[in-house]
């Protein structure tokens, strides 16, 4: 993906907004090279990962391109063993590489905006509930419209599995991640294949459908009946996540319960989680994660549990442009353009630039010696919103022409004014 | 180059400090991906750039890893040109990748921090003394001391060669570049090599030596009686870049003109510069830069001359850390830490959290259920500078216990006025 500057600067927008709500939760940004030992992530790769991987020889060192950022935070974990405290909230916001088949809204070069809290042998259930907290606070700041986050516990999952008396968890929990996605001729097919007859299918497809509030959704998951104690377990720690994510100031309308929430991957093994636009279902889970029993076990004996989430950001990007949620109406970063009537000026509305930048504005000056309607069209053409003219009049009396480009008024005005109106 | 929390902390201020100067001055940042087709890459990469090249094969394509942002802006602004509005002002910070031999300071993969102004056809000087300016503001606000940029126009040296009646300009170019680096003997044999004789030797190092104001160098350097048009052309543009960019706010004790400054790179055409610190020389040329006739010959017909300058930041930094300008004071990016006392205050501690996030504090809150000593440890280890207690009495009167991590001062008050104090 590659990006106009009206696209960027919208993108970059969304990616500081992420940010700057990743850090004031106290999360320290990390930043891990692109490049590692191809050892190292081949490590924690596996199926299409391992295909994907960009891999090759540079000189003796056979190196690759990170995948995602869970594996090197794992690897900096164990590295920087003695530098960190615990539990470490660390973010990372930055572009990972999969070497997949192109596909719409699928980059193969992908902005993954990662957040993890991670403890030293064991780490609190109710971080799992501030992770989410911090998911629900960065996407009412992203202004994407309703939203729910959608919150389970693999150990319910597993512990339904091994009550109906079958071993291919890894198998079922990746077709009942799928659920949403195939027809349910597949999604039946697929558990068939994996030693379920439909008796038992029918109880899976009973038991991921269940619906209503939190409270609601585990009490009937309560009454299947089920009485083994990975399922006893996740349901403890799910009624203490919801418990614990609504004491935390999360708003119910944007909590649900979804006993269908699997996550693909192997590594989590409780609370998980995925995020949805209530507008926009098609966009699938914008915000997903859960929790992990052991980060780095490929590298370090330390035991280090934790939990996390990860926005993907180039994918929601492109699908929020394509769904019409986000508009491009500024082709540059500025706020303001000064205008030198000629070359005598430049000086003066140099002045009067610099006491704009120190008041944060954002201030372009326009410094060819062109005739004025070409520095107007610049102007224009750019989509800077106001435009200030410095000529001779202009500088003896320190009244300048403050000119609105889309409504075109315009004021003559002091230097102090203008920072008020454009502060 | 991967840095521990507290290392990372400072690199991001300085990273950001940079970022935030460049958009002041309205140049919008753009995002280019790391791998580019390796076609595209070997168009402009020549010499040991191409050597380092990271390339490789996925499937049928011939990829290849940026070695700088000057080639991907090239490319950027041939395939976005119906997109842009000239002259374009572009920001661009971000990771390159070069294969060479790790040495001290010197990392494989870097970040380079750029600005360009594009113009279409032709671009007014003034706009090179813009770049001086930007670079003199950007190195005022992270402040590494006193420093010195200096300038140079290319024209003032191929004219000087070509007054010599020698030819081979790029290759004298670069040994000139190199005087400050290379003992005085190699440096004039290295000019004998091509082709300069012991007097033509000695022109040239007294050209290159001479110092003074910016207007005692140029008339120097008109003394020496060289009247090819190159020279004239050079002088005269130095002389207005010198002008301009006093009239434009950027004092005389930070601007000198060295006639030594050459730039390794063939592109440049014009103006050039490098910056020092004044204290700290061994550092080399902290921000470079200079003006191109044109940028995208290899991708477009169109002609795009610009200006341009760089700060190596990942090279810098190392510098400046192991010359102890700067220090690492905080392992964590809050600057207060909420402890709950016990489970049952975790929702108003949370409240209060919300509040200071709300303004703009960075805020971390302590989950695990432990005793508050191991609470305060956690504070204590990570380097926060404040923390908050908040137990069933704080609730009950609303004013919270606000300590000083560093003094061990203790103030009981409420939530505005710890506000007012973190604010």
């Amino acid at each position: 993906m590659e990006l106009s500057p009206a696209e960027q600067l919208e993108f970059d927008r969304l990616k500081n907004t992420i940010a700057s709500e990743y850090a004031k939760f106290g999360f320290t940004p990390i930043d891990t090279p692109v490049l590692e030992r191809a050892e190292v992530l081949l490590a924690k790769a596996g199926g299409d990962t391992e295909k994907q991987l960009y891999r090759f020889k540079k000189g003796d060192t056979d190196i690759a391109m990170r995948f995602d950022l869970t594996v090197p935070l794992a690897r900096y974990v164990a590295e920087h063993y003695n530098d960190l405290v615990f539990p470490f909230r660390r973010s990372h916001i930055a572009k990972v590489y999969r070497g997949e088949r192109p596909q719409k809204g699928r980059e193969r070069e992908f902005y993954q905006c990662d957040i993890d809290i991670i403890g030293h042998d064991s780490l609190d259930i109710n971080y799992d509930a501030e992770i989410v907290q911090v998911i629900y606070s960065v996407i009412c700041k992203l202004s994407l419209g309703k939203f729910k986050i959608k919150l389970n516990n693999r150990k319910i999952l597993t512990g339904l599995i091994s009550w109906l008396g079958n071993s291919n968890t890894v198998d079922i929990l990746r077709v009942i991640d799928k659920v949403e996605k195939i027809p349910t001729s597949l999604f039946e097919k697929e558990l068939g294949n994996f030693g379920l007859d439909q008796p038992q299918i029918d109880t899976i497809k009973q038991f991921i459908t269940v619906k209503g509030d939190p409270e609601e959704v585990i009490a009937k998951l309560r009454s299947f009946g089920i009485d083994n104690e990975q399922f006893t377990d996740g349901i403890v720690e799910l009624e203490t996540v919801v418990r614990m994510t609504e004491e935390l100031g999360v708003p119910k309308q944007n909590l649900t319960v979804d006993p269908s929430i699997a996550r693909g991957l192997d590594y989590y093994t409780g609370t998980v989680y995925e995020t949805f636009l209530v507008n926009h279902p098609e966009l699938g889970s914008i915000a997903s994660g859960g929790r992990y029993d052991n980060l780095a076990d490929c590298y370090t004996k330390q035991k280090l549990p934790g939990v996390g989430a990860s926005i993907g950001l180039t994918r929601l990007f492109s699908q929020i442009k394509e769904a019409g949620i986000i508009k491009f109406d500024k082709k540059n970063v500025a706020d303001v353009v000064i205008l030198p009537l000629s070359e005598k000026e430049i000086g003066e509305a140099s002045k009067l630039a610099q006491k704009l930048r120190q008041n944060n504005i954002k201030t372009d000056i326009f410094l060819s010696d062109t005739p004025i309607k070409k520095k107007f069209r610049y102007a224009d053409q750019i989509g800077i919103p106001y435009t200030v003219v410095v000529g001779a009049d202009e500088v003896k009396n320190q009244k300048f022409t403050l000119q609105n480009m889309l409504t075109g008024d315009k004021k003559l005005i002091t230097a102090d004014e203008i920072i008020k109106i454009l502060s």
